[in-house]
């Protein structure tokens, strides 16, 4: 009997909460950057809430161009995602730990090697995602003085990626003999050497950690862009994207199973997770309450940096925060976004306190406000008419956030017969549905020689 | 009352035993390099032991040239030791965590964040130890197709450390206040930019991790060349080397200590460390036995091979193994090893067989065979001696191997109160007996620029 599609949850750890103000709440750890039990604790209930995985992002640099804005904020520090997820590996047994790693400011056997070694390390539940950073803060921290163009950076990752998951062969699953009695330690015909020579890399291999339990970790990819979507239907497994509203999630979602069905991919191997921040209270009043409370945490300063950084204008400082927005020169930045919040406050006769207000929260993602049984309506018309395969909750404080959301909207999904009540499998790939990566059929034992 | 000079004592984790054919002993773990079980198991013993520190090293490659060799042996592949030791980090308590990591194939800021992440999650325990890397089959992951020379290795470490230790001191010990009512997160003024811009690197910074609890997470490193030692007096907190003899290792120690002398630093502040191979009977003759064991299960062609790396030359496949040893060419490989083995080749009529198992085991390290008293003997000798201010222990197998030496050596050392019962503190800095870093007392607190 075919199991009927259920819903997959991500809990997105993004250290104290998602919302900006998020570590300013009572219910936050307010020093999780530096706490490993927090995340351990986080781990565990997510776990024990059978969640598909943890996601954690990861940024290379601190944006510290607005000291006044930044020093009111929690986001400048942080774990490295992947000891923090090594960390967690040996004290849960079946949650996917996603980590993020960026291909533009990495070497390709770096990332191979601790994603495998995190896969064993956790008994099969690694995945990587994979970002190409677009932070001139980062770019500075590796011997450049600006951001690698855009194009460039997804040509690059192309080729990084190749050559993980060329790597990540290595060794066949069943190379490893060790024999005792025989001294036979592997079978020397199932070791393979990658020998790749490209544009961006020379990588000879083979990796020096042993096959690992999923083969190859799951590869999880976030971009919206043209480049990050053809990124995606090529060798993505699961995307992680925004979307506000169910017009734009549906859109996404057939273009993205469309695009993977014309390239000979199983559209259902590529699961499409989108964010969504949630805010809940025991009726529509009190979440809306608790929502406005968050809101009031967020100092001007930061509301204001939020707000120039969107319309990708220097300084807003000085402006009466309860008047009109002025009139802004022209620039270079997202035009699309620019417009919108433009337009919206032009419409309302936003103030300056109010515009940032409406952008601040949930940072672009689907952001629902609503009691238990209005959350999980809302999750499940987008789920159901296909707007999403499953969500990344992105609690606006933690632990609180997603301790409510797990005792309060959890039960109704599961009710529904919408989310699982025990983890199919024991491997990240098993839980979430995903096939187990084939090797290549042909291949020398010595060498194999990658395109040019 | 100030503390008697006492014996430091790390676990060097090779995997499943230090010699070469220790995977095949009945008491190895044979795929202890894909069971995070084993090395916890082994954290777990040392740090029941009081143990300092376990130590991982670490290549970046598989040396796979002569495959006949190499798939008799187990060291092809392992976890990657940061992934490793933080996994290990939330199930130990007290004992140091020093992984390896190389100034060759990594970026500085990625190395910073790293161990100030494990530092981080360990609650100050964590240890680098710097290498520089020396192995062909490393740099042709990285694409290079030729390993860099060495002095060119040496000038980017130096530079390497210098960035490495200025991220380190991004913020100031008490930048975080994380106050949520007035909503500042931290103190400005207690975050610094590196701006360093040198001859390799140009890293920015600040790093984005909070300032860990050691300050600095403890520098090893393992050189002995010129270059090697230089860097180890300059900045080395601890030493990790290799002699046979009481009168090398009295040499070497001399003359660490007096070039810390000499360059300003407290000889107290670089613990040396030197490597032993442990094999312990009831009896000398039990200990013979036991080692006599393990050489017998060196395949010849493991055998054959190590004789000729260490010779320098290509293959030695076809002489007669009971027979001597051919005259062989000139080679441009490390001259000083090849005389000593050539000479005792000719001096006591060696078979090719008698040569390699003679070079076998240790690995150019200590090696002591015999009772527990007599190994405690030899160990207290080398440390009363100055030779020595602590020592590696590199089982011959594990866990068996270190169980051994727990059970029987180090009890020995306690009762003659060369070892210590409790750990005197609760960082690696602590037991060691470092300093906690001093942060550079001048600095602006918007950008610092380092020496062109």
């Amino acid at each position: 009997m075919r199991q009927a599609r259920q819903i997959k949850l991500g809990a997105f750890l993004m250290t104290d909460g998602h919302h900006i103000a998020g570590w300013r709440h009572a219910r936050a750890t307010a020093n999780a950057n530096v706490r490993p039990d927090h995340f351990l604790r986080l781990a565990r209930i997510a776990e024990a809430a059978k969640f598909d995985a943890i996601f954690l992002s990861d940024s290379l640099g601190v944006r510290d161009t607005n000291l006044d804005s930044v020093h009111r904020t929690s986001r400048h520090v942080g774990f490295e995602p992947l000891t923090l997820l090594s960390a967690l590996s040996v004290v849960t047994h079946n949650i996917g730990l996603i980590g993020t790693a960026s291909t533009s400011f990495n070497e390709p056997f770096h990332v191979a090697r601790k994603f495998a070694s995190l896969d064993l390390l956790s008994g099969g539940r690694a995945g990587w995602n994979l970002v190409t950073s677009s932070g001139e803060e980062e770019a500075r921290n590796f011997n450049l003085d600006h951001h690698i163009p855009h194009a460039e950076r997804y040509d690059r990752a192309r080729e990084f990626l190749q050559v993980v998951k060329g790597l990540w062969d290595s060794w066949e699953d069943d190379a490893f003999l060790r024999d005792k009695v025989s001294g036979t330690n592997f079978d020397p015909r199932k070791l393979h050497v990658l020998d790749h020579r490209g544009r961006h890399f020379s990588v000879r291999g083979p990796l020096n950690v042993a096959r690992s339990p999923q083969g190859h970790p799951v590869v999880v990819q976030a971009g919206a862009s043209e480049d990050g979507r053809d990124l995606a239907v090529a060798s993505a497994e699961a995307i992680f994207c925004a979307h506000r509203t169910l017009a734009e999630a549906r859109a996404f979602y057939a273009d993205i199973k469309t695009r993977a069905d014309r390239a000979g991919r199983n559209p259902d191997h590529v699961k499409i997770m989108p964010g969504v921040f949630p805010v809940i209270g025991r009726t529509e009043t009190e979440a809306r309450e608790k929502f406005e409370e968050l809101q009031s945490l967020i100092h001007p300063a930061v509301g204001l940096q939020l707000l120039s950084t969107v319309m990708g204008v220097g300084d807003l400082t000085g402006y009466d925060l309860d008047g009109p927005l002025p009139d802004l020169p022209e620039t270079n930045g997202p035009k699309s976004r620019q417009q919108l919040v433009l337009d919206a406050a032009r419409r309302d006769n936003l103030t300056i306190r109010q515009l940032y207000l409406s952008i601040a929260g949930a940072r672009g993602h689907w952001q629902v406000v609503g009691t238990a049984e209005q959350i999980a309506d809302a999750l499940e018309e987008r789920f159901v008419r296909e707007g999403a395969d499953g969500f990344n909750i992105m609690a606006p404080h933690l632990p609180g956030g997603l301790e409510d959301f797990i005792d309060d909207v959890v039960p109704i999904l599961r009710k529904r017969g919408l989310f699982r009540s025990e983890y199919e499998g024991t491997t990240l790939r098993e839980n979430l549905g995903l096939p187990f990566p084939r090797q290549p059929a042909e291949r020398s034992g010595v060498s194999s020689v990658a395109a040019e």
